[in-house]
């Protein structure tokens, strides 16, 4: 994702991302639990890692809010220690910024350089797929709208001989389930990769948020706003190779790397994976703003939109 | 200092400096006594940071030789506790590469992803001048000729109606009194930073490596063939305002920011510092084996040689 996000879905995603972020640190994190070793401990570092932060604003939105809700969580805990023999002291925050090594991180700490920022900062280059920090390193994991995007394509989505060959679509939408089904699968590998390296890097009783887009239940994906989008896209580099600005072969050898999930099949993966306990798992509107009449929905911003999300 | 160092340089620096990594691991670093809590501490990672550390390949190798050396000394000493109710187990290693938030990172992190690396990397950008960790998170603090570099020059070396005003030279050296003063003045307020926030964040029984170009005790600059090169430099720069390729005033504004220090002087900033205890110090000729013969040193090799270090 570029630095250019759109006003209306920077603001959208934002305001329901706080909410979250606040409810589940004040609900699920237990600050006493995770600092076991509170008096006399010569360590009091408390480590947040954001997955695939591209390069701001939003990760430091996200930050700052995590931050800010910890903080609080922090005071109002210290508060209901006051009369026992342990005690809470306010900690210092270290913030990873992770995306894959071609994110551009030069823009990333540049950003980071402008303003004041109260916790250490530092950028970690590499696949979420995969292991990035040692055992037992971040006490917060984040990740907002990084995890639908898959790692790689199944190869028989471009493979004429296999029947989940996509031809001249460019996504699962409307395509055959064959199609889907690949998606699904890769989109289970990673998620479950994802899961794998987090689960030997959190801490025990450390918590996680991540926030993604997803269908409801049972719901195809055709019938959702997204799936119109891509269905769209499609059409339009259909188009695009008919009229000769583009060749065929490059529309057949085009998919959409995104899959969008549904609340029971994460529900799946994680359990399947068995090392975090699901505290909550939430179906929001961020559209609801729209409907509403507080944001207006025209072409262009649709467009630019689409746009700020896929380059 | 761009990628593009010459190969003199890389050879001779990096003996120089594995030997000195090694010696100082292998004597002064006491891995038992740095992790206290051995058994049953949830956490075994070592963090190690090199500071100025630019884009590569020479922090690569810095960092490979401590993490060698340190694996070794982990070996060494699990083998003494062998009988005894403690025990050591191979941590992880987590390195943290700092330089300027204007350091190529895009750089640097691709270049780390080619080959494989035994620890989990991070970039941290800023000026190690100031506070970048937090407090008490580095077992290991490196920094190779990194620390000479001056944060800012002394505003007097460009006042004309400043004593210590520098004219036409561009350093210190064969200047008057009043401009080694500054400079002096400036590198000592610069290693104080360095010092206090390098205190902080390093662990208790940590060890810090700093390398350094350095003058010895009681020469002047301008009798070392660093010196000669400065003031060539300088001479060079003044020939070229002279023929109108650059102006005069650009000449008398420029100052190299580059102070090289005395062992005597460092004993000094740091004895005054007072977090810090010296277990050596040691001033070494990576020059010896171009006056043995080993290496031939030509005019083109001195110019890469200073084109690598400046630009």
């Amino acid at each position: 994702m570029t630095a250019g996000i759109s006003k209306m879905t920077y603001e959208t995603t934002t305001n329901v991302a706080r909410c979250m972020i606040y409810n589940a640190i004040t609900d699920k994190l237990d600050i006493s639990k995770l600092f076991t070793n509170l008096v006399g401990s010569s360590s009091n570092i408390f480590r947040i890692a954001d997955f695939g932060c591209s390069v701001g604003p939003n990760t430091f939105t996200a930050v700052e809010n995590i931050q800010e809700a910890i903080q609080q969580k922090y005071l109002l805990q210290s508060h209901e220690l006051h009369n026992s023999s342990s005690s809470l002291v306010m900690p210092e925050f270290q913030v990873f910024f992770n995306d894959h090594v071609t994110n551009d991180f030069n823009t990333l700490f540049s950003s980071l350089a402008v303003g004041k920022r109260c916790y250490f900062t530092a950028g970690v280059p590499g696949s979420f797929h995969g292991r990035l920090f040692p055992n037992s390193s971040l006490h917060f994991v984040h990740s907002s709208l990084a995890l639908h995007w898959l790692s790689t394509m199944p190869k028989e989505l471009v493979d004429e001989n296999c029947i989940a060959w996509n031809q001249s679509r460019v996504h699962y939408t409307n395509a055959r389930i064959e199609v889907y089904k690949a998606y699904e699968a890769q989109f289970c590998r990673d998620m479950t990769q994802f899961l794998e390296a987090r689960a030997i890097e959190l801490v025990v009783d450390g918590l996680m948020v991540l926030i993604m887009p997803a269908v409801p239940d049972n719901v195809p994906l055709s019938q959702m706003h997204l799936g119109v989008i891509y269905d769209i896209l499609g059409c339009v580099l259909v188009d695009l190779s008919k009229e000769g600005f583009i060749s065929e072969s490059k529309v057949h050898s085009f998919n959409l790397p995104i899959y969008i999930v549904s609340p029971n099949e994460m529900i799946g993966i994680i359990e399947r994976n068995g090392c975090f306990s699901i505290e909550k798992i939430e179906l929001c509107k961020p559209m609801s703003s729209v409907n509403n009449g507080e944001i207006k929905i025209t072409p262009s911003t649709v467009t630019m939109h689409l746009r700020a999300a896929m380059e």
